[in-house]
Formats: structure tokens, C-alpha cells, sequence
């Protein structure tokens, strides 16, 4: 691997680590580099506070003079709650500047390279440009489209199945797996589900993993408001709920929630709740990313909407057989293999006991 | 990687490119080493022709005198249809012999190290044996159960299916996934689908790879003889075809196919076709490997015997959705979790667009 290379993939693997605690903005990452000496980090650490270029160029002080600086993504030009990092890049005296992503705003994108060129500074971009995008294509794909990144995950036996003909799914996959789904809770602004789930399941919808998590705003899809109070997600206060209706629901239902403050009902304007109608909900409310955690009938609607931008599937080593078992996308289904949206393989991987295999829409790669 | 490791590696590479020729006998290679030269390679070709170390040896001719052979199985110690290859050993002057695999069949297991120890050799085992034993994974699970083994192809996309909610199917997975399907034909000294496969797709199940192959008996489970004369398995001859079917069949019908010398009717004692019994008519008939591919009802049925000892599953990447859309194992299925048999994962990889996994029986393994 080049220098740069080298450099570029130290900062891309500090911005991996803070995925899921910067939205909505994206995760960044910034070194300085005298003398082939790293004088200075940085990691965009979460909403309101510096971007990563500011908290390396803080720590590498007056050594920032004649250095260059590698950054995971162009370096910002405008005033928003934190002055532009291109005139901090600037002011602090660097000479070079390196850079993995381009600005995904093509309002924006190239207008911090072109204040950093006519000071006077070397700027060369897309260095490890793939790599890079991919940490933020939740974002990237949020800012192009103002509707958050959705996440399709699911857990199956080798034929397809998520539980038994009687019903039985706890568990099909093993433990290791399980942790892993919860990471990708941690790494979401929301996570949704279909009433049926709530039903069912009665899921508390947080994020359990080692050494704590964020908690995504739990999403319930629900037309007739069926959720009962006593459910996990209503009497569990850890989380936002917002529980989206269809517009029969009657004005008094939708308060019927109002002695649980974390809880919002969103009335829609649609007799049934519109796939459509809901991400652009949660892009207005600035969630950049949604997991989809069941059950197949929400999925389906997700899959037939075009929607799905990334899919996460849990496989295990396991026959259960049925005509009748559950599969993780059921519903009306798409009947012909021409309109399916093309997705792409990234990954497959041995995870415990279990393979687990991630793919994205062409379209978003 | 050690000498005799590098040896065996190289012999076990040999004996890999037979694999489906030689059936009902195991794929074997050897290699005589003098002075750390190489003086001699054989491997098994084909029931009736010479063992892996005869052509060794053959090759060493005199050079043989005081050398080592590694061989990847055990050297017989009987009379089958060509002389014992332990004595072969003894008779060429080898020295040393290495051995990976012992011999499957607990009756002569050892006999032929013990001749060679007997005769003065130094035998060395268990080499890279866990290598060597998955070659010939299935010719050992023939000679311990005397069934076929099982192996299960299924293509799906990723969330399970086999075809869209209007059966659409035509092709879900790829290319290099269809090509990669066919080596497992290739390998394989039998196929098995069931009637309605052959009543809806009439597939010819003939092995269609660069190179040409071996095609394996086409075996159809058709309880009531509904296979029609002008389907592709009849009228094709470039393998034979045997069709089980139930008690209620009538002696006419069995001797319908007269015209068709490739044709055999073989009727079971049973209303309908059980898996046990096929098994048993296969596996006397030294039918060491089975591979079924098709459809959901059989598959269903050799999972519910506890008969799949292999799992090989293409993944598509794909969503199709539809409660009612089919999938790789159908049928009745297996109600609770507790009762599945465990599989452990050999393999995930990329095959072109899609991913390829394989899983085996952990009993197997």
C-alpha cells in the first residue's frame, strides 16, 4: 500500500468505529501528518460538537504549519453549527491536503476543494474513494434522497425459513449472529416493525450489545392503532416510539398514549400507512438510516416499494421444510423476475455457527 | 507447510480432479519421493483399471528401490479386482510409506499398514487427513451405511424463494452458479427428482459442462408411473433412467417403456415411494453419492428421513417476497427446532453475482 493509501485507511478505519453516532451527519475522520510523524486525530464525535478536522488540527497545534492532512470527506465550506473546516484547514497553515469522498451535496460538492486551492494548498481527492463512501452510503444516500437508508434484516434456516409450520422461530440462528443484528440497531436512526410483530412478539426494540448502545427511535407501523399499552415498546421508556396510523383512527385513539411522553402517534393522511408517506416522515425528522426487523407482510411492502437499499440475512446451518413456514419477505410478493431491483453481494461471512451474507441495490452502490 | 505435508498436499490435489470418476470406488492419488525427487504419480481412473499406487510405482520402476510413497488412502490389503496394493508396495522396495486416510471399512482398516510394518516399511498416518477424508466424504458414508450419499442443490434468491408467486423461475441465480450446479451432476452417481418436476420442467439431467462429463443415473420418484413417454428422461439415452413408483402400479404399465433399453421401472412393495427404500435399491446397486434437485416436496421429504447429508445452495441476490411463492424445501416441513438435524457450514464464497454455501451433516463430519 502507498502512503497515502496508508494513511487514508488508518483515518477510514477511525470513522468506521463511530458509524451510528454521528446522524444525521456523516462519519468522518482526519489525520495530520508532519515529517511522515502523525501529529494530529480526529473523529467527527456526534451532533453539535467539532467536526474531525478541527479536533486534529487542535491536537497537532503548531505543528499543523507546513503538514498535510488526510481527510475520510471534503472538508466543509459553509456555516452550520460549526464554522467551515476548509478555513480551519487554511488558518492552521496546512500545506497538502488529501481526500477520500467528495461532498455528496452536488450543491456543495468541490466548494471547500476550490477555497483550499486558491489559498494556496495541495488538495488531491479520491484517495481510497470506495472504501470510504461505503462508511457513509447510509448518509450519502439520505442527502440525495432526504429519505433515510433502509436496512432489511433477517434471520433464516438454509431453505428459506424463519419459523416452523407451528410457529416456532426462537432460535433459528445462533447467539454470535444475534449480537451482530443488534450492532446494526445500534448503527440505525430507526428501527421499524409491522403491529403484527408488536402482537406477537412484543418486542423492546433496544440495542443490547457489550459496553452499551444507542437506541434507535422504534417505528411501528400500525393502520388501525392496535398497539397495546401495556407492550413493551409503550411501557419501555428507553427509546422514542412513534406509531404511524392510518387516517380512520379517530382523534381521542390518538391520544390515548398521552401519559407515555417518549411516544408519538402520526396520523397519516392515506387510509393505509404508505411505505412512501412514512420515509419521508422520518427523512423531515432527520433519521438518515431505518432497519427493517419484521415481519414479512412490512418487508413486502418495503421490497415492493423499490425501498430497500441494503439487505442483512442471517443464515443458519438448518433444514425445517413446510409449504406452510414463514419466509422472511411473504405478502403479494413481485411476480415477475424482470421488475426485481438488482442488488449486489459485498459480503459473506462465517459468523459463529451461522453465514451471514450483505447486499445493496445496484442503484446505491 | 512440512515435507510430507507439502507431498500430501500435492497428492490430495491429484486425487481431487478425480472425483466422479470412480465411482463405486474411492478417488485415490500417490506419490514416490527418492532423494526429495519426484519419481512417481498415479491416481485411481476408473473402477477396473489399476490403483493410484500401482501407476506410482509403475512409473518409479526401479527407482522405486528405497523410496517413499505417499498415498492419500490406505493401500488395500485384498484381492478385489486387482491385486493388494500393500504388497505392491512391499514387492517395489518402498521404505517409507505415508498415508492420510485409513481405510473406511472397520473390517480391513489397518490390515494393509500392518502387512507393510510386517514387511519392514515405516508407515506413517494420518497426514493431512482431515483434508483427505472430505474428498472421499461420500464413498466413506457409502461404505459405512451402504446408501448413496446425499447431497441437496437448491437456488434461491435471498429471502428463500425458487420461483416468483406465478412460478416464474427461469433463472434466479446466474451463469457461473447454473455451471457450478452442473459439476455437481458431474460428480454424482446418481440424480433424483420427483414427478412433478419432471411433469413441469421435463429436464433432461444430463451434465452439461466444458469438457464433457459423466452424466449420473437419472432416478425419478413417480408413485403412480405418470412419467410421460415423450419427456426428456425417456426419450434421451445418454443415461439410464430409473423410475420408482408404488404397489398400485400394474405389471403392463412397469413394461411400458420396453422400447426404451435406458429405462427401468423399478416397483417398490410400498402404496407410496419411501426414501428408505430408494436408498437401499441405490446404494445396492453401489450408487455411492445421490444428488437431488427437485422440487420442495422431495426435498422435504429426504430432510424429514434425516437422509440429507450435504447441503450445496445458491443465493441469489434478489428479493422476490409472496407468501405463496414457493421454496427450497416444502412438503410438510419439521415442526419443532429441537427435532432438526445440525448441519455445520463448510463454505461461503461469491460464484459470479451470487454466493455459493455449503453445509454438511455434523454427523457426517
Amino acid at each position: 500500500m502507498q502512503r497515502d493509501e496508508r494513511y487514508m485507511s488508518m483515518a477510514i478505519q477511525m470513522a468506521k468505529e463511530t458509524v451510528g453516532q454521528t446522524s444525521p451527519n456523516p462519519s468522518v475522520a482526519a489525520v495530520v501528518v508532519k515529517n511522515n510523524q502523525v501529529v494530529g486525530l480526529g473523529v467527527h464525535v456526534k451532533p453539535g460538537e467539532p467536526h474531525a478536522e478541527v479536533h486534529a488540527l487542535r491536537m497537532a497545534g503548531e505543528k499543523a504549519q507546513g503538514a498535510e492532512i488526510f481527510v475520510t470527506l471534503e472538508p466543509c465550506s459553509h456555516f452550520g453549527q460549526t464554522p467551515p473546516c476548509a478555513q480551519a484547514v487554511i488558518d492552521a497553515g496546512i500545506k497538502r491536503v488529501i481526500i477520500a469522498s467528495h461532498d455528496p451535496n452536488p450543491k456543495v460538492s468541490g466548494r471547500g476543494i476550490k477555497m483550499m486551492e486558491k489559498a494556496g494548498l495541495t488538495v488531491e481527492t479520491e484517495v481510497l474513494i470506495d472504501e470510504a463512501d461505503e462508511l457513509n452510503r447510509a448518509f450519502f444516500h439520505f442527502i440525495k434522497t432526504k429519505q433515510p437508508y433502509v436496512r432489511l434484516k433477517s434471520a433464516m434456516s438454509l431453505d428459506g425459513k424463519i419459523a416452523t409450520t407451528t410457529g416456532e422461530s426462537q432460535w433459528i440462528t445462533g447467539e454470535t449472529a444475534r449480537q451482530d443484528g443488534h450492532s446494526y440497531r445500534h448503527r440505525s436512526a430507526a428501527i421499524l416493525v409491522g403491529i403484527n410483530t408488536v402482537l406477537m412478539d412484543n418486542p423492546k426494540l433496544t440495542t443490547r450489545i457489550a459496553g452499551g448502545g444507542n437506541n434507535p427511535v422504534r417505528v411501528v407501523l400500525d393502520t388501525h392503532l392496535r398497539t397495546p399499552s401495556d407492550s413493551q415498546v409503550i411501557q419501555d421508556r428507553e427509546a422514542p416510539t412513534w406509531i404511524f396510523t392510518g387516517d380512520s383512527v379517530e382523534g381521542d385513539e390518538v391520544t390515548h398514549f398521552q401519559d407515555f411522553p417518549h411516544v408519538k402517534v402520526i396520523k397519516l393522511e392515506t387510509e393505509n400507512v404508505q411505505v412512501e408517506a412514512v420515509l419521508d416522515y422520518l427523512g423531515e425528522q432527520k433519521l438518515t438510516s431505518l432497519l427493517i426487523e419484521g415481519g414479512g407482510t412490512i418487508a413486502d411492502a418495503f421490497v415492493r416499494a423499490g425501498k430497500v437499499n441494503e439487505t442483512i440475512t442471517y443464515i443458519a446451518p438448518k433444514l425445517i421444510g413446510g409449504r406452510q413456514a414463514l419466509t422472511p419477505v411473504a405478502g403479494e410478493g413481485i411476480s415477475s423476475l424482470a421488475q426485481l431491483d438488482a442488488f449486489k453481494f459485498l459480503s459473506s461471512e462465517q459468523l459463529g455457527v451461522d453465514i451471514k451474507v450483505v447486499s445493496v441495490r445496484e442503484e446505491d452502490s
